[in-house]
C-alpha cells in the first residue's frame, strides 16, 4: 500500500479547519550578519506560534535535489514528486490561467532566430517585447490542425504556450531546442507508439507556424519544450474526503491546487486581500492553501532586505489568520530561494505544526538554526498533510 | 525513478572540486572516560571545520545493521547497499589486488583439514602459514577447466581466491562450506539454471583439486565461498558526469573504487602519502576519495589509544587537505569500529559536510554526541554524495 493508498483508507470527514500556509522559497542562507532572511526577520507572531507548535526541517524532493516550483508544491500536498511530474508545458499553461483539461497536450513554445540555413541563432529571438510575442501569436492561431482544437498564448516576451486539445493525444514527446545554436531546431519525436499521432500534429503546426514568420526578422522560427499532459494524479479533496481551497496570488500556484482537486478562490494581489478571502471562504472549506510569493521573488533577485520584509508583512498578518482559530496550521515553504544563490536550492525548508493536541518542542524562534532543533525532526515534504490531517483528527486507526 | 536515475538525470558537469574523506571504522563508543575515540582525539582541526560545518550522523546500511567494508562503502558512493551487493568473492579478489573483469567468477578459497571418511575436522586447515598456502596455490595451478581460464591467488594463511574465467559464467551458486565440523563438504550447487556451467566446472576444479592435495598433512581438501561475479553496478564517473580519484593504502578499497568508476591512484603506505598523491592530481579529477585505514584495524584490535592516534595524525594532516581548497569536502566513515566492540558496528557514523554555500549549524566538535545535534539530522551514508553533488553546484533543478 502506497501513502496514498493508506491516507485515502484511513481518512475521514470531520469539521475541523487547516490552514497549509506556504512562504515560497522561504528558506534561505546566512547573510551579512551570520543570520537568514527568515532569522534576521522581526517576526514576534511566528515566534510566539513557534513557541506552541512543534518544528523541524522538511526535503521538498530528496536530499540534495533543487525543486522546480512544481515538485515542490506536489510534495506539500501530500504527494512523492518523483512520482508525479508536472511537465514544464503543464505549469507554463496553469502559469497563465489556461484552463488545461485531461484531454490538452501543453507546450511552452520559445520564439527563436534562425538564419538563411535554418541554423538557429538565437534561442531566444532577441527577447523580442512582450507586445511582439502577442503579434505573433495572434498570427499563429491562423493555424489549423486536422481533429484537434488549437490554442496559442502569450505568455512574456519570447514566450508562449501552445495546446492542442482532443482525443488520442498522448506525451512521450522530445523537445525541439537543440540548447544550442548553429544547428536547425529539431524535429518532435515520439518516444512511445501512442505519442505518434501528437508528433506528426506537433510538427505539421511547427512547418505552418515557420512558413507564417518566415518574413519576421527576429521571431522567425521557435522551439516547443516540455510537452506534456496533465497526469492523472489523484485528487487531495478525494484522497483525504475534504473541500479545499486554494488562495494565490500567482495563477501557477492556483493551478497546481487546482490540480490536486482544489477550488480555486479568487483574491488579490496582496497577502491582506489573500487574508480577505481566507475569511470570506472559511466556513465552505477544510483546508486552505495559502500561498505568500514573494519571498521567492526576492530571493531570487538576491533581495535579502526585500525578502526579509516580505517574511515581516506576513508575520503581521499571522494574528488575522490565526483569529479565525483554525485547528491546524502548518507554516513552511516548498522549498529554499537564499538570496546568497539567487535561485531555488536543495537546502531543507523548516517548518511548524501547531493543533491544540501538539506535542510542544522547546524551540522558541521560527528559524533554520532553531529548526534543526526541532521536535518534528528531519521529515519530508509528503509528511506535512498526513500530519496536518492526524492533528485534525481526520484519520483513524490503521489496523485493530 | 531511483535515485541512480534521478542523479543521473540531474547531474551537470563542472570545475568543481569534492574530496569524500573516509576514517574506515571511526565511530566508536564511550572508553574508560566516557568518550569515544573520536572524542577523546585532540583534533583542533576537525573541530575547527566542524564549527564552519553541518554535521549529522549517517546510516551505513539501515538501523541495527551491521555493515562489511563493502557495503559500508557502496553506501558512501551514494548506492543503496540492499541493490548492490559485492560477494565475498569479488570483495576477496579486490583486496588482493587481482585484476576483475565482468567475466569472472571469483570465489573465496579456505582450506580445510579432513578425516579418512572426508569430514571436515578443521575448517581453517590449523590455520597454516602463507608460506605453506602459497605452496599449496602452486599445486593447485596444475588443474585445467574446459573452456575457460582458471586462477589461484594466495590471499594469508589458510585463505585463496579462485577465479574461472570465461563466457557464461553466471553466478548463483552456492557456497561449500558446511559451517561445522564432523561432515563432508557442501557441492557447489547452481540456484538458477544460467549458473549450472559454473557449477559443474567448481565440482569438477574441487574434485581435482582435492586429489591433488590428499597427501597433505593439513590441508588436504578446501572449500569456497561467496562465490560471485562483479556486480552491474553503474559507475560514479557516468552518473555524475565527472572524474574520480580513489586514494587509499590497501587494495581492497582501491577495488571497490575503481568498481564504481574511479581511476586507482598510486600512493604510499601513509596519510602523508596519500596527501602527496592528493595534491600530484589535484587538477585531473573532480571527486577525491580519500581513505584512512587504520582508524579501523585499531578498532578492531581494540586499541583505544591507537586508533585515537591515528585520528589526531589525519587531524594534523588536515589543514594541507584543506590548503587544496576544494569546494566541497565531506568527513565520515564507512561504518564504526568502536574498541570497546574489536568489530564492526551498526552505530550510525558522525558525518560533517562543508561548503562555501552551507547552512551551519551550531556544532563545533567532530565527535558522536556533539554530531547528534547537528543540523543534518540522521542521514544514509547514500544521501551523501548527492548532498555534496548539490553543494558543488553540480545538480541541476528537478522540474520547472
Amino acid at each position: 500500500m502506497n501513502q496514498l493508498e493508506l491516507m485515502n483508507s484511513l481518512s475521514i470527514p470531520g469539521k475541523t479547519k487547516m490552514i497549509l500556509l506556504v512562504l515560497d522559497g522561504v528558506g534561505g542562507l546566512p547573510g551579512p550578519d551570520g543570520l537568514t532572511e527568515l532569522e534576521a526577520a522581526h517576526s514576534p507572531n511566528l515566534d510566539a506560534l513557534a513557541k506552541k507548535a512543534i518544528t523541524g526541517l522538511s526535503t521538498p524532493v530528496r536530499p540534495g535535489v533543487i525543486p522546480g516550483s512544481g515538485p515542490g508544491h506536489v510534495g506539500l500536498f501530500g504527494y512523492d514528486p518523483l512520482d508525479w511530474e508536472i511537465g514544464r508545458g503543464v505549469l507554463e499553461a496553469l502559469g497563465i490561467n489556461f484552463p488545461l483539461g485531461h484531454n490538452d497536450l501543453a507546450a511552452r513554445g520559445n520564439f527563436a532566430t534562425v538564419d538563411a540555413d535554418g541554423n538557429i541563432t538565437d534561442r531566444r529571438a532577441g527577447r523580442i517585447p512582450t507586445e511582439t510575442g502577442a503579434r505573433l501569436v495572434e498570427i499563429l492561431r491562423q493555424i489549423k490542425l486536422p481533429g484537434v482544437e488549437v490554442f496559442v498564448e502569450v505568455v512574456k516576451e519570447y514566450r508562449f504556450v501552445l495546446v492542442l486539445r482532443g482525443e488520442g493525444l498522448a506525451d512521450g514527446l522530445t523537445e525541439t531546442d537543440p540548447q544550442m545554436t548553429g544547428v536547425p531546431p529539431l524535429p518532435v519525436e515520439a518516444l512511445r507508439p501512442e505519442a505518434e499521432k501528437a508528433a506528426g500534429l506537433l510538427n505539421m503546426w511547427l512547418s505552418e507556424a515557420r512558413k507564417l514568420l518566415a518574413n519576421e526578422e527576429k521571431a522567425n522560427s521557435m522551439n516547443l519544450r516540455g510537452i506534456a499532459k496533465v497526469p492523472p494524479i489523484p485528487k487531495m479533496s478525494d484522497i483525504y474526503k475534504m473541500r479545499l481551497g486554494a488562495i494565490a496570488t500567482y495563477p501557477m500556484y492556483r493551478g497546481i491546487g487546482s490540480l490536486v482537486g482544489m477550488d480555486v478562490l479568487k483574491t488579490g494581489d496582496t497577502i491582506a486581500s489573500e487574508i480577505e478571502t481566507l475569511r470570506e471562504h472559511w466556513d465552505a472549506y477544510d483546508f486552505f492553501f495559502f500561498h505568500v510569493k514573494k519571498t521567492d521573488s526576492y530571493g531570487e533577485d538576491g533581495n535579502f532586505e526585500a525578502k526579509m520584509h516580505v517574511i515581516e508583512e506576513l508575520d503581521a498578518a499571522l494574528p488575522a489568520i490565526l483569529a479565525l482559530q483554525p485547528d491546524v496550521i502548518a507554516v513552511t515553504g516548498d522549498h529554499s530561494t537564499p538570496c546568497a544563490l539567487k535561485s531555488h536550492s536543495w537546502h531543507e525548508v523548516p517548518v511548524m505544526l501547531w493543533s491544540k493536541v501538539i506535542r510542544p518542542d522547546p524551540v522558541v524562534t521560527f528559524g533554520e538554526r532553531p529548526c534543526m532543533a526541532g521536535g518534528l525532526g528531519h521529515i519530508r515534504h509528503f509528511d506535512i498533510v498526513p500530519l496536518m490531517m492526524a492533528h485534525a483528527g481526520r484519520l483513524t486507526k490503521f489496523g485493530a
